[in-house]
């Protein structure tokens, strides 16, 4: 419980308002695999979203469930509010097999719910809720009435708390540091990479008072002849003399 | 094509190679999703996948096609050997939209060039190609016959080209100096944090003949009662001293 970034009851409120949002649209059962939005949900941030993985929401339920890796599950008993009977991982057996498929589980824990028939969302065009995954899922599950969630949890999140805007803030004086740090570096003759490289350090360091962490992509740098790229990675040559740059 | 990490003569006998595979499998047409297998293909590896992108090879065109968002176009130009008109980008009006998808756009394109009819494979379990993705894709191509190309490019990828083999060991000589850092680094009282923000100073700036770039991973760091997390996330935290760690 101690490792949680947010109360009980910040947790709590935002099942409860997710849950609300479910039942506005007639869904019984969601199935969040947004890793961003199962962070939301119960405060799971392993680095585990390569293989298939789910957080299983019921309007019916207390608590959700945490579907995902075996080597995983260690991850989600520490740091997240999960009870045991919620933390429900499959073996390695499955991880990128060609001859079965994670979400064959996902259906059984689905099925042994008594949810089969039920009106389940799935995130359909979230990163990493593949085709298959979803084509895997229908099949196995051939009486659920299977709908699109699109962007109902991330539509939940949008509605910050006042620790949440806390965080932001925060992130924001981490955001300063790196930005500095980019503008003291950049000179002629240094390579781009040693410009990114201190960014990252002072990303990560963050503050003495809180650290910093990953962000959702690297810093983008757009020097010379590259400053009309918005998402261009950062080479090893020297920035000449001279030229416009969009750091961002 | 100065900005290519490979020679013209490589890249064309990886699509070669993709081109027999496919033929082999009987597929016409390939929408390559993955991101690292366009960048495999084309040297394309802006930050742009988190909105619909694709290559489209066709086993009988000489040129694969980049489709991407309009604003990151400029980079397929720049760093890719696709002559001006295989850079097929959509306009920012279908990024993020609730009532249009890229991949309409895409379907149209294949339509264009004569391939609706075509056997067509898709990436189905790639990391990006979502479920909607495929549902737009095969609503809007109902002629289309379409197949899954598993791991088609992948496999292709296993055999390494001497340049690849040379820049694998200038990584690993970049993973050396992280873990030297790492190792530098830890000692009781040092915050976690803190030894992250070297480690990726270390894998960024790389060595002074050749910089590093992001990896597919942040680093993990499992000190403590982590040890037994393969992919928790670092904290802010100072290391306590006699703990077993598990960086990798």
């Amino acid at each position: 419980m101690s490792n949680l970034k947010f109360s009980r009851e910040e947790y709590a409120a935002r099942l409860h308002n997710v849950k609300s949002e479910m039942a506005k649209r007639g869904f019984d059962v969601l199935l969040a695999t947004e890793p961003s939005n199962i962070y939301y949900l119960t405060g799971y941030d392993a680095w585990s979203f390569y293989t298939p993985q789910a957080l299983v929401v019921s309007v019916d339920a207390e608590m959700p469930i945490w579907f995902g890796r075996l080597i995983d599950a260690a991850s989600a008993r520490r740091i997240t509010y999960l009870s045991e009977e919620c933390i429900q991982p499959y073996p390695d057996s499955f991880v990128q097999a060609a001859d079965r498929h994670p979400f064959q589980l996902l259906a059984k824990l689905i099925q042994d719910n008594g949810w089969a028939d039920k009106r389940i969302a799935v995130e359909s065009d979230a990163y990493y809720y593949t085709a298959r995954s979803h084509e895997v899922l229908a099949r196995s599950l051939p009486n659920a009435r299977l709908g699109d969630s699109e962007l109902l949890v991330n539509w939940v999140r949008i509605v910050k708390s006042p620790r949440e805007i806390g965080y932001m803030k925060e992130a924001g004086r981490v955001a300063e540091r790196m930005m500095s740090r980019a503008v003291e570096m950049i000179a002629p003759g240094v390579r781009e990479c040693d410009v990114i490289a201190a960014v990252y350090q002072a990303q990560i360091a963050g503050t003495p008072e809180f650290g910093g962490v990953y962000s959702t992509s690297p810093p983008h740098f757009g020097p010379d002849e590259r400053a009309s790229e918005p998402h261009a990675v950062w080479s090893d040559q020297p920035l000449r003399n001279g030229i416009p740059r969009s750091p961002d």
